[in-house]
């Protein structure tokens, strides 16, 4: 079995421009990026697109994972590879992978097998630097912050209530909680504070959100950093840094032009995390996209319950495009799993037990299955089931799986092998998709803006994730109160919960009911336009394992990369 | 008088193609990077090369300098312009800048007036990335050393020892001296630490100063982070690090094609500090630029006691190249300054009566610009002195320079309009530098570096500031003494000095002799190849000002930059 890198390495590309071509995208439409294969797109390409009729909108959503993931970039790498096989116009919108874990435990994520996006070490690295303009927006603004406490406070601003962390794009722990401006008073105010990775920076999710320059700029504007002593927000705006910190963004604020293994296209754009932000690809990127193809491919974080849930929500609802249906990737193992009767670990294989057949665990487990196709249906979507399908899966088990999803209101079930075969593997993928994309359907959000924030809390969490009722420590009580003071009311929820179970205790399986859904705090990410309630305890800085993958990653004799995942 | 925008905006910008045609390149030698006007260079361009001639080699550099500049960017653009209007194939390699100071205090650094880089924004901001690739591997390396000290410490590092520093490119002074690893166990081993600005990273320097992908692998492994409870140096290769460092920085080590307000071709590449690093470009620009044109021009950074004496000690010693001429930069302001009659502080305007005409103070001076001709003549490189002429200067003033320079030992000296009008302004310079170039000379080195290490460090104490004598704090002294038993004896000495007087006090002006040099504590950059003493007290993090040119910087309605500069 070769590697994804090896795999990634034989790859035979092909000049940008005829992969543009396919979008009908000209070479005054982008500029190259330090390669051949990698090219950031004009923004005003959108005037000249406007006419266009509007893509079919596919999104990619999973069952509740098991800890290793169940491909669901690689599926939706794998299903763009497959439309151009059943000639199909097709554009697969990514978001990019954060760097830092790269080095530290995890690979790449740039789909996987003969399902990927190449040139793969340049997406897993820098690409265009977007991160790091991410990074250098965001501690634009906390230094700035810092120096406004130190000359004299003139906002008022209550040291203990800010929020503003520094980032870096690194798996660096020691950094998660330190005490700054220690040395004497020209080093400034010492206080305690600490770093996120970059990507858990809400101005990712700005740039993620964003519809336009003139949107970013108002977007960062509005982020609150903390509040005054007379508990009144303070934004990036009234710090001053908003301006500076658009202009540090303005090329991020670019898609970036790639290609799959088989020369589709493919636009990497943004990367918020799942939990504490959105996890879902740049608004852009799908505006633009929408007038380039006929299917306009795109992936949601973690399973349907948090990133497809948050894609309708949030992302659609900010970026007025309407989905058409979304596929469910689903996988034997993952259905064993929520049986209840197996523990897979990080980092571990999988118990070998797992790898036999066993019909009743997969039918026990399928519970969860149908739970995120109802959530699909309540948005009014057309739900697609593609099973995963591994080496150690059986007909039967496969068959099994189908029957569930079909009588359980999925439009259709398909097992999928992108990741063995290419976008060969899922042709009968691209086929149900396509025809599910004709089904009437009418989307709809799950709750109302004008909601009080506490009702959509909870229709979230009993709609989507089974919840009987919501608690609220008394620390969330006063933050909604806050919000709903400060004129944050009317934003919606981004719910950060375990993507490890539908409900909030990551070690129960299967589709929970009746249990209580506890808040523990509530957070406003108000630039970026949600509200998000902390539903256990969500680590925005990783650390290096005791062997971080960087130990094995070099340049050989050639200057070639070795040791890349 | 219009600004450095307004004139950079009104640029009529050539296809780089061109400005890449005037090099002898072609397309397949060169990456677009984000914009039609920036590409980075291929490395494998220098093979294809190698057979062609070497370009005359041209250092700029600068009397002792006020602290507003002298226009050594400015006279280093303004010549490679020049060269053109005296059909002179010529080619400009400069230092990347910091971008954190461009939200700080100070402007950008594309030169001025009619002397620019362009595009100026895309210059100034994140050009292609490589000081956020810079900070990466920096701050990889950070993450990695304090990784080990958790898990187990099984290299022995004695924490206090360690002189590894995380970065960021930004002014931030709260993170010069913070406490890390705070919040228990899970987060690390805590110490105290700090942040510097990326271009004060050892790795900085290391790009600078290598010649090849496996010499920069070779570098960044021989960095040493500390010591062991052994004293036994602790280096990046044992930390495990240096390999995926080096994948970090495999474009960064590419040089970036742009070109002045004249379409003449300019490289752009590596930025590091001009004290506790050699403030140069990067050699492999020079390595390549060399076989590009008949001219060769860059710049060192500070006085010619500073960023010239490591230009011709560390930089020409690693590269190999030999310098033919070189350019002492100098204004009647600094001449006047030099009398010691006049006060000149940052951030304030020149006070009036230094702009009035007065012929004794600009003798007395000029003693200040003999030294520094003499410090080249004693490296065999033939010195030629640009008066860069300010509208308050008298023709008298600057006929006077031209004597006590021709005088003293420079090639000649020649007044420079290139601020104000341009290439055609050098156009004498340009004719003069040539000429030098012709003159018969023999570079050499100031020291031997088998000589010990206190040796190397009063030679240029005596040979270059004036200095009758050197002392050594008791930690200067034991550090010297490690850095010999560890093997690093060998290396070339970069002295961490003030760079607005020959001595170590920044109020001694003129050409002071007589003095002791007062060497409080030495460092070493094993990676990077030298050894640094620390003359005073040097600021590796900049701070904001009280208003910082940040909260100026925005978009306007149009999308376009304004406030910057």
């Amino acid at each position: 079995m070769q590697t994804d890198l090896e795999i990634a390495k034989q790859a035979s590309l092909k000049p940008l421009s005829e992969v543009a071509d396919q979008l009908g995208l000209t070479p005054d439409d982008y500029d190259y990026y330090g390669s051949p294969y990698v090219a950031k797109l004009r923004l005003d390409v959108l005037d000249r697109l406007q006419g266009r009729p509007a893509a079919k909108y596919i999104d990619i959503s999973a069952m509740t994972p098991t800890p290793l993931g169940e491909g669901k970039s690689t599926t939706t790498v794998g299903l763009g590879q497959a439309m151009k096989h059943i000639n199909k116009r097709a554009l697969v919108t990514l978001r990019q992978p954060s760097m830092g874990p790269t080095f530290g435990i995890k690979g790449g994520a740039a789909g996987g097998g003969y399902a990927q996006v190449v040139p793969m070490d340049v997406f897993n690295l820098h690409l265009t630097g977007d991160i790091h303009a991410v990074a250098a927006a965001n501690n634009l603004l906390a230094a700035m912050i810092d120096n406004k406490l130190m000359r004299g406070n003139p906002l008022n601003i209550d040291p203990d209530t800010i929020t503003w962390r520094r980032v870096v794009d690194m798996n660096d722990r020691v950094l998660r909680q330190i005490v700054i401006g220690l040395g004497g008073k020209e080093n400034g105010i010492p206080r305690e504070t600490g770093f996120d990775i970059a990507v858990a920076s809400e101005v990712m999710a700005i740039l993620a959100l964003s519809t336009s320059l003139q949107d970013l700029r108002e977007r960062l504007g509005r982020i609150v950093i903390g509040y005054t002593h007379d508990r009144e927000p303070v934004t990036a705006d009234q710090i001053g840094a908003a301006g500076a910190m658009t202009v540090l963004m303005q090329e991020a604020l670019r898609p970036t032009l790639m290609q799959t293994l088989e020369n589709t296209p493919v636009l990497v754009h943004a990367g918020p995390f799942a939990n504490i932000a959105h996890g879902n690809s740049s608004i852009l990127a799908d505006m633009i996209g929408s007038r380039c193809a006929d299917y306009l491919i795109t992936e949601s974080g973690f399973g349907a319950d948090i990133g497809a849930e948050k894609f309708f929500n949030i992302k659609c609802r900010y970026s007025g495009l309407k989905p058409d249906a979304a596929v469910l990737v689903v996988t034997i193992r993952a259905l064993k799993l929520h049986s209840g009767n197996y523990r897979v670990r990080p980092g571990r294989p999988i118990p070998p037990e797992m790898l036999e057949e066993n019909l009743a665990d997969v039918e026990a487990g399928a519970v969860n299955m149908v739970r995120h196709i109802q959530t699909m249906r309540k948005h009014g979507v057309t739900p697609v089931v593609a099973i995963n399908r591994f080496e150690a899966d059986t007909d039967a088990e496969i068959a099994l799986v189908k029957r569930i999803a079909e009588e359980n209101g999925a439009y259709g079930a398909v097992e999928a092998r992108h990741f063995a075969e290419g976008g060969v593997g899922a042709v009968e993928l691209a086929e149900m998709v396509v025809a599910a994309c004709d089904e009437e359907s009418e989307f709809r959000f799950l709750y109302d803006l004008d909601q009080p924030l506490t009702t959509k809390i909870e229709t979230i969490a009993r709609e989507v994730y089974g919840a009987a009722d919501v608690s609220y420590e008394p620390l969330a009580e006063s933050q909604l109160k806050r919000y709903e003071r400060s004129g944050f009311g009317h934003l919606p929820i981004c719910m950060a919960k375990t993507h490890l179970s539908l409900s909030h205790d990551p070690s129960l399986k299967g589709a929970p009911s009746g249990f209580t859904l506890p808040i523990r705090e509530v957070r406003a990410s108000v630039g970026a336009g949600f509200i998000y309630p902390i539903v256990g305890s969500m680590s925005t800085m990783p650390g290096l394992a005791a062997h971080p993958a960087a130990e094995q990653i070099d340049i050989d004799e050639n200057g070639e990369i070795v040791g890349l995942f």
